[in-house]
């Protein structure tokens, strides 16, 4: 056995591993988190750590240039731990455990977008409704002339006060029902659900004034965003956001599948998500709203599908495979006691559902939202996430599909890409004619440490527009701030590590640039191909909502410079927030929502990109500045 | 911090306490079982121990003798541990976790009951079918054409083998459904529950043959029987019995209702029932019958209205306090996964339903297998436990009422009384003229060490018959064997110590003899209060049928002769067995018998006794051998 130190931040994190052991394994083993978008296959670099002491059996790979390999700097991935080390894992690499900056509804802006989704949804004839609320209900004491049981007597009473015949008193009220009685003189609270049948939940003392909670949570691949709610009024108790706690087994879906289908891996990514990520959010807000998570006794939850199997600790490579078989689509009143997460033990969890294996429970939920199914125009819905999805129609159809735009936007395979964490490159412009940037960064950080996805569409977007780099992505002019390395490899640096006393520039290289030009090809091909579908183009659009974490910062007119959203009007975009939140909030505090959600999702159209003819011709031509065909971008000036 | 060593049979259990601690209390801590039926009150005097080494502040109590006192003999409930201690439990008082002669079905003798009862049934027009089944399904294999989630392919094809439209999939199923249809070639067989819903409650590899297996429990405040059967045809895969780990806590239900109502006395109670009974006796049973627990997927019981709430972990100190108020008579859909008993987590716990505080799911089960409701003859069904419960009727009505007869007929109460276990007394002649006992032992053990319930009915009848004891349970007659301490109370020893080695004789006296009798009394009267109330009395009775763990060895012509049983012609008294277990067996296997328990309990009535006008006078009348008005009793000749 050898020991091994992982220096994260201030503190440090020992454990005990055998000679031989894969560092990245080990660090996981230990609940470090160390970023490894590609799941551990030395293909993407960003499990980068320092080497302290002591010595690992790494061999110095594509990621790592000589000067940091003399460093110290190793790729865990490839390392093998041979003698007690003590490694630095960077702030990079830990970042996303730092707070996120998702579209959660914590910035005023974002509150007003999530508050006139909600009006937009109640104009439109939807009521905020919802079965569940608390009954207060005065029982008469029982005597020897009145020996009716406790459950008999609530129940009846309940039928009276309901109308309803049928009252079904859970396992959990009833255990608690006898004492409660007596400690309140037969004043008591009923939390009930209201169907054809009255199903008591909880039991309180008449005099409790603890709210109804019920709990929304949007699932997503990097980050998880959650609202704790009153029932009984809609009112937000509280809000948060953290990191998806599985993103240390890979960065997208596919690779956490591949994870869980390992020994032991399905019950891992399960225990990842809750305990690292839906526990810690559920008491933070549970403290912020003084209640306990015992008083929340629903949950909805918008997923995409692989979420929602890893989630419920499914057997997800079904999923993944050809023909890509989910276990369901629709899978209501989950039982929350199986998941562990400390609500009410009758509590039921509540999926918006899949509709197919890549487009999930995310997609019904902020279709939902988007309102695009209540208005004649024809319009877009598009969440960019890890997966990018997208839904087309108007009141009388929609179609769905789901393409792979890689972990690009979140700043996976970006050499400084970073997810919109603290010290990223956010927003950014080039001066045409001294190449010199200004840029803005996430937290107002002195010095940038990397670059997040809206900070990567604006960079590129203004390297193109400043014919720093051409159509192909490829570096065209020179100066000062443009490196080329020994195989002439072009790169853009925004910050010298000499200004900024970093170990290494911030800049992004013509493979990056690649990189990205891929993602967002892949969003407008994905686009051209459904509107073709239907022999239709962007002409069509009236509107393109764009929804996700990403959208927050996203600057549309840079987004349409390099063709990743059609080229129509800027006013039809609008950017709608985070609306698998809004729409999981909707379906949990309105029982119409859920139940039109559902009906969405039965209605709605699924087309599979991979088997669409022409959607790789289509890839390809999209993966050049603005695009193959420049007739389809006639506003992007091409200098 | 002291040490404290308990020495049980050969083995040493030892625990560390602080000075002070009640000795009982540490021994309950530490799972020693010590019987104490008075709850540690020091009333029955039944817990004691002898000090081996190390001090005890423990007073002499009127239950031991100046000579056991000098001993070392400690009532464990009044010492206080003072200094490290090592005290022996004597076999009698852990004794109960010995073999339990209980009315199960393992003799020959009690199958044959058993199967007569089940035929008996069956005649009355009752199929044991129920709902529980295994339906092996062939699914096609998804493919690119045909992408169906997997749980809508698999309730498709339910709906079309069942005809019901509603297929409900349990979280259980979902969870293992995607790896069992691809590791079996979507080959799989569904245990299903068939209502107007199909729930599938598991799904499992075609090929498997584990029958669906559901769990009979007899939970006696003394013991508990449990039958481990074969759903789909009612077969009996095995069969345990053991004792009520709650025994501990209190001989009779009111002392565990207040040893419940301290604090995390309720958890306690649920534990001790749990974890000491019934999850060993259940894996006894699977371990015989070779499958796994998680394979037992419904389960019946038929206890008390007192056990059934302390099984729950419920608060019953209202069952206990006027106006005697149960939290309920019926909870059917119990999930067994809040007990934790180790069944397949979406298995069902069915009780047999409660009518009345005082007349719980063993009666609505035993009357039920009575089939005294099926016949027009009138008909009495005792049910001796250490509640004697009674139904009086036929098959146009039923009325129920339950008396305390306290621990005496389980040997509680009497000084030289035990349980049905090895080395118990169970029945006895004497010899008119030379007063000599001749006896049976349980387990034909060399000597005996004490006497239990059906020998207690034997020793007093014979004494009565005699002429050694009058009326009044007093001893009338001089001989060697009669004994009189300095008070004048009289005794009879059936063995002594001399002859058998052991510490003391065995013995029986007056006062024991009194505390039997008003046992006794309470059955008689109760049986005449009931009759009264309708204007009858004994003459009407066409039959008897008694039941209950003490019948099996009852000799019901003494049960006449002390006045317990009432004067009919011996003929018309049947003994069948333990109807509880009969009666829950039929509530599995059979749905019509469940309906039909449901039924007789709806319609039972309930004679409350103690607000009896006449019971008191009734009871007090009754307390006196064989009853001080003789006329009831003409059979019995009084010497």
């Amino acid at each position: 056995m050898v020991s091994v130190t992982f220096r994260v931040g201030g503190s440090d994190v020992v454990m005990h591993a055998n000679e031989g052991d894969n560092l990245l394994q080990a660090a996981q083993r230990a609940n470090v988190a160390i970023d490894a978008p590609c799941s551990g296959n030395g293909a993407c670099g960003k499990c980068k750590v320092k080497l302290l002491s002591g010595a690992l059996d790494s061999p110095q790979t594509r990621h790592i240039s000589d000067e940091e390999y003399a460093q110290g700097w190793r790729l865990s991935c490839v390392s093998k731990v041979i003698s007690d080390v003590v490694v630095e894992v960077p702030d990079i690499a830990s970042a996303y455990r730092s707070r996120m900056k998702v579209a959660d509804i914590s910035s005023p802006r974002e509150l007003e977008i999530f508050n006139n989704t909600r009006a937009e949804i109640e104009a439109a004839g939807i009521a905020f409704v919802n079965n569940l609320s608390a009954v207060r209900v005065q029982l008469d004491e029982p005597s020897t002339d009145d020996t009716m049981p406790d459950n008999e007597r609530l129940a009846w009473k309940l039928t009276e006060i309901t109308g309803i015949d049928r009252v079904v008193i859970t396992f959990a009220a009833l255990r608690k029902l006898a004492l409660v009685l007596r400690e309140s003189n037969f004043d008591v609270k009923c939390v009930i659900e209201t169907t054809d049948v009255v199903t008591v939940l909880d039991v309180l003392p008449g005099a409790d004034e603890t709210p109804v909670a019920g709990l929304v949570v949007d699932l997503g691949t990097t980050s998880v965003a959650a609202l704790l709610v009153n029932m009984e009024n809609g009112e937000i108790l509280a809000k948060a956001s953290t990191g998806n706690g599985q993103i240390r087994y890979g960065a997208d879906v596919i690779n956490r599948i591949i994870e869980s289908s390992r020994e032991g891996g399905s019950a891992r990514l399960q225990r990842a998500v809750i305990d690292e990520s839906l526990k810690p959010l559920i008491q933070e807000m549970c403290r912020a709203a003084k209640i306990s998570s015992k008083n929340v006794y629903r949950m909805t939850l918008a997923g995409n599908t692989t979420m929602n199997h890893l989630l419920l600790g499914l057997y997800s490579e079904p999923v993944r495979m050809e023909p890509y078989i989910p276990t369901f689509f629709h899978a209501d009143d989950i039982r929350i006691s199986a998941l562990h997460l400390g609500l009410h033990p009758e509590a039921k969890l509540i999926l918006a559902p899949n509709i197919g294996s890549y487009v999930g429970g995310d997609i019904t939920a902020g279709a939902f939202a988007s309102m695009l199914w209540n208005k004649e125009e024809l319009a877009l819905f598009i969440d960019l996430g890890t997966n990018g999805e997208l839904v087309f129609g108007n009141n009388e159809f929609l179609m769905s599909c789901a393409c792979s735009a890689g972990p690009a936007f979140e700043g996976g395979d970006i050499s400084c890409g970073m997810r919109a964490t603290d010290g990223a490159i956010d927003s950014m412009t080039i001066d045409k004619e001294t190449m010199e940037p200004s840029y803005t960064t996430i937290g107002n950080t002195e010095h940038p440490i990397g670059i997040c996805g809206s900070g990567i569409i604006d960079i590129i977007a203004e390297l193109f527009r400043c014919g720093i780099i051409n159509g192909k992505g490829k570096f065209s002019r020179e100066g000062r701030r443009i490196l080329h390395d020994e195989n002439g490899m072009g790169s853009y640096v925004i910050a010298f590590a000499e200004d900024t006393g970093a170990v290494k520039d911030v800049s992004i290289n013509e493979v990056d640039i690649d990189n990205f030009i891929r993602a967002k090809g892949a969003i407008f091909s994905a686009t051209m191909t459904m509107l073709g579908s239907m022999g239709m183009d962007p002409s069509v659009l009236e509107h393109v909502y764009v929804a996700g974490g990403i959208g927050s910062g996203i600057n549309m007119k840079n987004a349409v410079t390099i063709g990743m959203l059609p080229d129509i009007s800027l006013e039809h975009f609008s950017y709608i927030g985070n609306s698998s939140l809004s729409g999981a909030y909707a379906m949990l505090t309105s029982s119409q929502s859920r139940e039109k959600v559902d009906e969405l999702a039965r209605s709605m159209t699924y087309l599979e990109l991979s088997t669409e003819p022409g959607y790789m011709d289509s890839f390809v031509a999209a993966c050049f500045l603005p695009h193959t065909d420049s007739n389809l971008f006639p506003s992007v000036e091409i200098s």
